[in-house]
């Protein structure tokens, strides 16, 4: 475990890398983790909604809005 | 990957761009991002209401309020 | 696309005019925008509530609390 | 329409009259307008509640939790 | 009607008598009002819980959550 | 009645007995009552989660977050 | 019982041991505890997603937001 003690930093460590975003309401987004705000408003380039595994919407720049976001994780 | 680093930024350079936004209740709408605050309201131009990929109704100017917003997303 | 460019200067324009509001709980209410505030709570005058396209009540003035609210579009 | 421009003012205008109210969860409210807040907390006298238009419980006074209400109309 | 003008005066009011609550969950408690603050958090003694009419629990002390909170009205 | 006046009182007085706490999601959890703050975050300790009156999960120490709970009782 | 009274001192000695979080929408994570905030935005390593007593994704590092959290509880 590294010495990191914020929740912030751990996004902050995943800028620029793909990351996976669960919502709410169940879609799920992959793309490359460009921008996050202390709302955890997110910004991802290069994304996919996907639903049961599988690709919906290319979406290229996508912004989700903070509060409809349940967990964010770094594609391993 | 460009230096923007906050989740506005990259709504300010969709403005006067063709978006689409999904809303919580499933509703989706496409226009152009006129303008947009800190809480997410956004006002478009040219807007549509769509479901189920087709054209529910021709809104012209249309106000949504931030937090019934999910995703916002320049169209490709 | 007028100069505009914070979403509630878009409501501030329709001041005086008809517009459709749409609430998270599916009602719909057309009338007259007579007042709003930061909190995006409305007072239409003349106003009618929908379902469905139909006309169910005419009530005259109504507040409608801003965090009901997900759309207000000016009619066209 | 008046001059009054912001929303509580129309409120403002209703104290003392009867008025309906409905809540988020289908409910509704009907009494006279005794006090309000920033909130829209609200205190109705002479209460009844309502489901589908019949009268389900008399209730004297009775305080509203803002954040369960979606409409204020005086009565027609 | 008094001329009391704030939503919290009529709860201050209504102190030591029994009111009846409805949560947001359709539960109703039943008790003696002990105390409240302005987030309309609440304190029952001598509370009971009913559910259709009919007692579910006696609970003597409970202290509810303001935003599960609809509504509140002395008993008449 | 005692003479304490503010809901957080009345859970100061449960600090260290059996309380049982409701949450939104109808699941209830007993346990005694070790911490709690104004947000109405609470820890209980030697807690045990329940489901139509039986015990689910045995959970030693259990943080739960204050806005998913409806109610806060002392096991009488 | 310790001698701690807030909250949050408890997810504090909970730290870098495995906890099990339960969200609203009815999922578990399961996983070291890395970070936390007031929000109780939280950080895990190591995290798996379960449900049904499953393991469903093997995670690695997930941040969950704080406001779809349920409970927290160190894994005995």
């Amino acid at each position: 475990m590294s010495e990191v003690s914020r929740p912030l930093d751990a996004l902050n460590e995943a800028r620029g890398k793909r990351v996976i975003i669960d919502l709410k309401n169940g879609r799920q987004y992959v793309g490359k983790l460009r921008a996050f705000d202390i709302h955890i408003n997110v910004v991802l380039e290069e994304a996919e909604e996907r639903a049961d595994g599988e690709v919906k919407r290319k979406m290229g720049t996508v912004f989700l809005r903070g509060d409809t976001i349940t967990i964010i994780s770094p594609q391993v």
